[in-house]
């Protein structure tokens, strides 16, 4: 079966329309009709094969809501009609411990997880396509159950990876009543940190570069924020930090927020930059016995937790949705992070 | 009271016979007469002003077993002619959270904890004069009780550093039965984490960059030895660690090690580099959830565990006695790495 999609051809041709195949619905498969998909800054480093082991044409996206047309035989977790999501992952060994242990994300069978789109992590085997489509077809454990409201459905889409990506620290790392915690950058992954960060109960400190998102990160539920260019508020903030979550992935200095962090505080880091970071003090780290860490999406089983936390809190994204003609235009802005917070792509427009 | 000592005049100055003031013996305090002191790094680093702050003349040496001269009325720990031990601290806020945990190293007092010698952490009030001389005088709170063999005291002085510097996150982290845990480095600290790792129960992996330790390793309780330089052996180990603790202070690859470690593993670092490690890859952090830490010294209370467990396990250092005429040799030696593995200075010679 051929579906309309969005593709890219080669990493230096722009996202055009394309058809590509969609396997038969299997046994355990769901097939979705795609309502929304969101933006990931990740789409665009892999059209732009800025990421190795690009596999063209590349269909992106990887924050998928939509509406399940048919059902393997064997599916009892979804029935035609019902909203689901799709994030990051379509599959994964089932095995191995992280699979059993219900994190995915770490799954370490033979090829890792499969992704998306760009297939399994380790670029072997047959490829996926992702959700700058009509439809994708993914096995029932990797389809999430969407109960928000019918109208947020298209702000829903981005909790699929910016959502997630910043619940599974936030929760590994006990955000919560009592914690301080601090967010580094405010965009389409740090925007859903400070939501959720919020809604977990911490006192939630936004950083920003940018004076001018103050306004900005207290309506995201910010208690307050921080200009990470001024020494002397940050220094305000010296060693108080249970938890520092940082989205930042362009290469910036480290030790100004390490040194933020209590003692045994942990820094999280969600973004792979581009070049490395200045090495950060291994004496901020000895001093206070911190951590610095890292964290990949999250398993799916609490994505489903975020998703249920996010529907009974009522919390989506904060978004802009286009037509996906508009894709190449959206890509220019987020590149010049001219975005509040997440591009959503309509797909009736497709 | 003026007592005999070996102290630098200044930066430039070899270290020479002096005499140093000690203080009247207070309600509190413990006197001892110095037996052994061990000969850290952090002595030639200090005599030589390489680290910001020091003050002359600068008397190093915080790895001192010796005997109990004098104590004052409310001393109730320590009875003159009880051997005893001397650490890296002297004295603490002993009211913040880390003191009232029994971890004065990370003590958030107004100065930080008083080091043995150069005095407070943070440079502030009066000065202190380590282990190079004939007496110290401590308060009781600071002074360990030793219950090793007589014949082993010279032995026993670098457990004060070397021993607690390693043996503290070895516990930290679980280091035991069912884990496998690495040491990097076969020096000073790293001989001794890899007896204690290996005392603690854990299957120990020791790494080098020398093959011609192989032997040495094995001795020291190392189940195995991996030379670092060698991509192949390093390739076996991949993902496997729960716990590495990196004894290496100069400047090296992290990654190389970062990618031995498990899902949700930890390296620890103990050492603080003249220079920056290379930048460690947050990739590598963030694809299996990993951590790097950092571990400073370690508290009194765990300090007195580590000697208990030593003496009951018949743990000591490795070391090569010298006399106290001999330490710019010494301090010549060890900045080739040409001791196995610490230079202990009889006092008796001084």
């Amino acid at each position: 079966m051929e579906i309309k999609a969005y593709a890219a051809q080669s990493a230096t041709s722009a996202l055009a329309p394309t058809t590509v195949p969609r396997r038969e619905v299997g046994d355990n498969d769901v097939a979705i009709d795609i309502l929304h998909c969101g933006v990931c800054h990740s789409d665009l480093h892999a059209a732009r094969g800025e990421w190795p082991g690009m596999r063209y044409p590349l269909v992106p996206g990887h924050e998928i809501v939509g509406r399940v047309s048919a059902v393997g035989a064997g599916v009892t977790k979804h029935e035609v009609g019902d909203i689901v999501g799709v994030g990051c992952m379509v599959d994964s060994c089932r095995h191995c411990h992280p699979c059993e242990e219900d994190l995915e994300q770490y799954c370490e069978g033979p090829h890792g997880f499969k992704q998306t789109y760009n297939g399994w992590l380790d670029g072997s085997g047959d490829n996926s396509y992702g959700g700058y489509s009509a439809g994708v077809t993914v096995d029932q454990h990797f389809v999430l159950k969407i109960s928000h409201q019918a109208g947020d459905l298209a702000a829903v889409a981005p909790l699929l990876c910016a959502g997630i990506t910043t619940w599974s620290p936030l929760r590994h790392w006990n955000a919560g009543p009592g914690k301080k915690v601090g967010v580094v950058g405010i965009g389409g992954l740090g925007h859903m940190g400070i939501k959720l960060a919020h809604a977990l109960g911490a006192h939630v400190v936004a950083f920003t570069t940018s004076p001018s998102k103050i306004a900005d990160a207290r309506a995201l539920g910010a208690d307050e924020l921080v200009v990470s260019r001024n020494p002397e508020e940050m220094a305000a903030h010296a060693s108080s930090f249970d938890f520092i979550l940082n989205t930042v992935a362009a290469p910036h200095n480290l030790d100004a927020f390490l040194t933020l962090l209590k003692r045994e505080g942990t820094m999280t880091m969600v973004g792979v930059p581009e070049n490395p970071h200045p090495s950060p003090s291994v004496a901020n780290l000895i001093f206070k016995r911190r951590h610095l860490a890292g964290s990949l999406i999250g398993g799916i089983a609490e994505t489903q937790e975020m998703l249920d936390f996010c529907a009974e809190h009522g919390i989506t994204a904060d978004i802009e949705p286009i037509a996906m003609q508009d894709i190449e235009t959206a890509f220019e802005r987020m590149q010049k992070s001219d975005v509040k917070y997440r591009f959503v792509i309509d797909m009736a427009t497709l």
